[in-house]
């Protein structure tokens, strides 16, 4: 099953956005460029601009994710998209319907986007597979698999504070394995150009096999030397306590982002997290507020982002 | 008590939506014919109506509901009219107050639309007793009771199919005695001129009592022949485990709809079902995805004939 | 720490809405006299207002209060202006998030008003202390501190029926000493000239220590005598339960709102209530729907008041 054919229609339009792999330079750069005017709109007092006012987004969110929600649903409103919110803990898929069902239900009502999360991979495709012209399927973070609108915003952030991708030192910090938006990040990163990019974090963290043009560090001291970009990870405490790790000190110590490993890097470079941060165990409460931070700045991107996925999906549906 | 006084203002015009019993056929083609019109702005993008742009609706889902509560939300938004949700299992009834107190905080605050569904019967009747001149109570489902916007999708997509209601043969098949789609479905189908009405179930799943002008089969077979239009009900899961009968496996070969079975049936029969489905218990998923199948058209007609109550009662508040 | 030059910006104008204290005379009535205009929007067929359809509100209720949260969002909603309803319960929080993190986050995704419930006292001027000049916080009730808008809606309640606050004599009964709404009320009404305030409850409900300018009373009969306005408050049952007093029906014949003892207030006293009542406990039905209540009255001010409420903060707001 070639998924890609899934994301891209028979012009080499964006027809779902599913994850980042299989995409192109200028389809990244087409979101980022369209999210850099929607900035403006979200910066200044935006007058309403109704461009999607015939369209319909339901939040489908089997897995909870209160922030990543309001970010599509105020993306979507601010564009005139009606949004339906869908708790699937009350939904009729407890009453033993299928998920399919329940999407071509949806389908029927004329709802155009499927804002998705899921808990488990690769759920977000098959549901992809399964919609009529009408209807663009958007993952919102479907297992430890992909988070391409995260990616995305990631991606904006670098641009604006970099002048290109191409010398770009980039480290993801934390637990690369088990996640979602390092995934995106190593994906999206070497199409818009960079060559250098290092993952950091103890032995269970890291990825099981290689990744072709990715370095991996198990000493973040080493591995944050020089870099332009620190992308740091939210580590969840459950995993640190179920292993040979002693505890979250112990973590912070080797693996959180105090300003003492800071220095290491460029002195221009910025910090990144995708939220909600745990302070003190991953980064530092004075990095976190610090001039370097560009944390709330991701999340200003994410409407934006989210406003130019849905501008650039609907070009594609036949409605 | 005559609650059809209540639906029905001294005009003859439809003020409250409460059940199908005591609606004229004109009452129900006004509706099916408005619902026709709306039919195409849903399929083409449609272009925002805003009609009813001054009007609000409270969904006040006393049972869970997603599938009704997207499909009136929808209907709502895309005539204008503000949606407000309200969650009954964490409101203010829970702290002692009265549902009348409820309801009538809720019109004070100049709410038009109260959008109702209750697991006790007659409920909704006695709200449309208790309202303004400024709201217009609609029966999302009752107890078992009634279902009326249901039953008038339902007349909506049987009558795109089939020349008249005259000369049709209805078959419902399955959970009749506590179901209110079946209910609505009985009283609206005569209303249209419906002269043949066989309910098929076994017997623990049949009226208690004889209905005027609707014939009875325990035999499924006998039942469905030459019928135009099957509507298929959900069946219970723990209904069936608690009676005489082995299991649902046997529910499935006497009272499920197979391929077999709907071969006698008219060539052109069509099949229905409210939803959620159960597939391999009361319909086999081939025919749900079958030719004959108008079950996700039901759906678009769901809102389509929601969008046409709003718009009916609107007419007859006075604000 | 002076929290009032939190609330009142440097050309004196409403900035934040945390709490009816600091506030003047000036303040009080521009609120009022904007929802007088309102009120005329909201019992007509209001047209759509618009006035703030650049602007998004965010209900954060980290305590239950639907009766709030729907006054508050149909209030946003008539202005044009997007609501965003984040449930606390479910949010990232949850997850370990600290409430700043959350605050700013919500900030910059650009929403520009925060309107507040919490449990605990001082956490809404916490979080008011923390936002930028794009945000506006609203005080919807923290713990038994304040709920400004409570206040402001009672005294519109008021204007509406008294000519003048000057010679008013004004009886507030029950849990005095847990209500912010009886803490709201005494400090408002002073502020509009009222100098007779009287309020009235069993000991173990009466403030610790006294209260400037308002006298207080164990005995109903005596309270009540010759009061032009009435205002009832909610008792919670539990609260009756553990302490000397024998029970509910004690409680009711001592403090509860009876014919009998209404007759000893002004013939044209008015009566009021915050919502919800416990009918039978606090007030008799009789008197609830009897011609002296303005307890719904009250909920259409409500909309009005909160309207007025976003109307003015939008003006100090620089976007």
């Amino acid at each position: 099953m070639n998924t890609n054919n899934i994301q891209i229609d028979s012009q080499g339009k964006l027809r779902h956005l599913l994850k980042i792999d299989g995409l192109s330079r200028s389809h990244l750069t087409q979101i980022l460029d369209i999210a850099d005017q929607y900035i403006a709109y979200n910066q200044h007092k935006y007058s309403a601009l109704d461009s999607l006012k015939n369209y319909t987004s339901v939040n489908l969110l089997f897995e909870n994710s209160t922030r990543t929600r309001v970010s599509f649903e105020l993306a979507a409103k601010r564009l005139g998209v009606e949004v339906i919110n869908f708790d699937l803990s009350t939904s009729s898929i407890q009453k033993g319907e299928t998920m399919l069902d329940t999407i071509h239900t949806l389908q029927a009502m004329h709802c155009n986007f499927f804002v998705i999360r899921h808990s488990e991979n690769n759920i977000v495709e098959f549901i992809a597979q399964n919609v009529n012209h009408e209807v663009a399927v958007i993952n919102a973070g479907d297992g430890t698999h992909a988070h391409p609108s995260q990616a995305l915003l990631d991606m904006l952030t670098i641009r604006q504070h970099k002048k290109s991708f191409e010398h770009l030192k980039v480290a993801i910090v934390g637990d690369i394995r088990h996640s979602r938006v390092a995934h995106s990040a190593i994906t999206a990163l070497p199409i818009l150009g960079c060559k250098d990019i290092r993952i950091i974090g103890p032995d269970f963290l890291l990825p099981e096999s290689k990744i072709t043009g990715v370095e991996m560090f198990r000493d973040m001291k080493k591995g944050l030397e020089d870099v332009d970009v620190i992308m740091m990870l939210r580590i969840q405490k459950e995993r640190i306590k179920n292993t040979s790790l002693p505890d979250i000190q112990e973590y912070y110590e080797n693996y959180g982002l105090t300003p003492k490993k800071l220095k290491l890097a460029k002195p221009d470079a910025i910090v990144m997290h995708p939220g909600p941060m745990n302070r003190g165990i991953e980064i530092d409460s004075s990095i976190a507020d610090g001039p370097q931070s560009v944390i709330l700045q991701q999340v200003s991107n994410g409407v934006a982002v989210r406003m130019a996925i849905f501008s650039v999906l609907a070009e594609t549906l036949a409605l």
